[in-house]
């Protein structure tokens, strides 16, 4: 077990993931104080719907002996603050984003041996753009990735979405990207553990995967703090490049009410040798969750679930990736912003 | 003008904070797909009407040709993922709390001449707490502040709810706290920082105050690349030690559709000379909406916006804050979670 994956599983306090997530809605609301329930914190994508962004009242209640003399939720007459999660629903994915780190905070698709059998899209006739559903200063730019030594390393890979081209130009938003170490990561290592995610399929009918970036403490060995540190690309400084990935990976049988196979897996943005097993970096689904402020299971409950590399061998097949690697070269050369350039060390234009 | 202060604006992009602002909502949906509406990513601490965690429906709509083979959305029978904002409405104020990072993302208070004016609290009547609100996995515990060398910094500060002990035990909750430094910052400059905010209240019969947590890049000097690195106390590691700390300050005339002056401030978690001018860390609002990911002011028409700093004088008092820093250090020392302790840099249990 690789020492990331130990020091994950050792911010996980103990008791199991999937009581402690059953039991999570039970330990609210000691207070009875009015909630603000009108407001949202979701921005929608859709231009029929969009919902208030900050709520239609103020639902001050009296504290116990006087009138407050004081309305803090006023300010919203100003704008809801926020956090919004940009949710995105699109034909090969869903999507939340992080306006503060201007990366997605998860990306959900679902594969079928059906839709992966489907050829209709091609990544050549796919660009790479800039999410205008997104408020321009939250967005990332591709002139943020510009020789910053980073691919735009794809969450839900478009290899799954080949059903359309439609379907795989929606994996094309930057609002799906991250900056992924290139070479022995994005172009290998994670690119065979998407494969291994598509060949899960051979075995399960659906397959559901919630794909995002972490952001990592690490214990520094002079003081023992611990502190988490990430570079952040762009001139002004724009896109925080995560120091690891998680995939959660939610295997169905295909019926409404059936068991469910969950893996997790967080792997650092880094050069991974092939020869790493895959699962060196299996963790529990509540660690996911206690690092990234996200809930994946709250609503599955605990007897339906198995873990999914007990249920199947999790396993990498290394391919020759040489083509492949050629095809992420080349997508990642598209759309120069700049006119010249010199020779990043990755090509990750 | 501090480095930091320049660091803030170099990150701001050319163009007015306030027209970019109003602007925002007008960037939305290029394209034409259905938005999971009905979904929210509020958790309210009200426990008669928590809004669904998770949409009813997978509203997917058909790609151009080809009925979808797949229903990304389908994730959400499993719960939700988030991000949840957390958002309580208390007596004292109104807050939306980071699961991720452990701190709020932002609080809101409400002072007037008439709500400072009322004594009924006192804070040797409060204690820290931590936020039942929060679910446990996310939330902020005593025992990560203790002898961590971080003060509990109030956000909301106490001194400002006087005016019912309900109010001020309000702003001792956890999910009101971030980790400060005490001497030189939390029990000096900052406190005579929200000394100031107070004082506005004798120009302006109205007074609203959002303030939050940052985690700003600095650039490296050796390689030149700008990171983000903050320490993260607690064993395991739970809250994230903030690099900076914004206020945004409404000043009302006490009309409905008066002017408004807005005033951005944000600064250094670290010891600050008491002779450095507030001004000095005076940013444009729009420089906190980029670095939060938060905005604060989307409803507010630039005609109604006047700069605080140039309608009133922008200067701190600086007052014998020995009696002060007593009652800090008193307050610090509540609750010890252990049974001994040694002395610690600051009283900061």
């Amino acid at each position: 077990m690789s020492k990331t994956t130990l020091a994950i599983i050792a911010a996980v306090s103990a008791g199991t993931g999937a009581a402690v997530t059953a039991a999570m809605y039970s330990t609210r609301s000691e207070k009875k104080i009015q909630a603000v329930a009108s407001s949202t914190a979701i921005s929608a994508t859709s231009n029929t719907s969009l919902p208030a962004p900050y709520p239609a009242q103020s639902p001050i209640l009296p504290a116990k002996d006087i009138v407050p003399p004081v309305d803090p939720a006023g300010l919203f007459q100003y704008g809801f603050p926020g956090p919004v999660a940009d949710l995105a629903t699109r034909n090969a994915l869903v999507s939340s984003f992080d306006r503060r780190l201007r990366n997605p905070s998860w990306v959900a698709e679902h594969i079928t041996p059906a839709s992966l059998s489907i050829s209709n899209g091609d990544r050549k006739h796919s660009v790479f753009v800039e999410d205008p559903s997104i408020p321009e200063k939250f967005r990332g730019k591709l002139k943020d990735y510009f020789r910053s030594g980073y691919d735009r390393g794809h969450q839900v890979p478009a290899a799954d979405a080949k059903w359309s081209q439609d379907a795989m130009n929606d994996t094309f938003y930057l609002s799906n990207m991250c900056p992924q170490v290139g070479e022995g990561f994005n172009r290998d290592y994670w690119a065979h553990f998407e494969d291994f995610c598509r060949r899960l399929t051979h075995r399960y009918p659906s397959v559901r995967i919630v794909t995002g970036p972490l952001y990592l403490p690490k214990k520094d060995p002079v003081d023992g703090k611990w502190r988490v540190s990430y570079e952040v690309i762009g001139n002004p400084p724009n896109i925080a490049v995560p120091t690891h990935f998680y995939k959660v990976i939610f295997a169905e049988d295909g019926t409404a009410q059936g068991p469910v196979a969950v893996g997790a897996f967080v792997l650092p943005n880094a050069v991974i040798p092939n020869e790493k097993p895959i699962t060196d970096f299996e963790v529990p689904v509540e660690a996911v969750e206690r690092a990234s402020g996200l809930e994946f299971a709250s609503k599955l409950p605990v007897q339906r679930r198995k873990r999914l590399c007990a249920d199947t061998v999790c396993a990498l097949v290394i391919k020759e990736y040489a083509d492949k690697q050629k095809a992420f070269a080349k997508d990642q050369q598209k759309q120069i912003p700049a006119p010249t350039r010199t020779s990043p060390r990755y090509s990750n234009l």
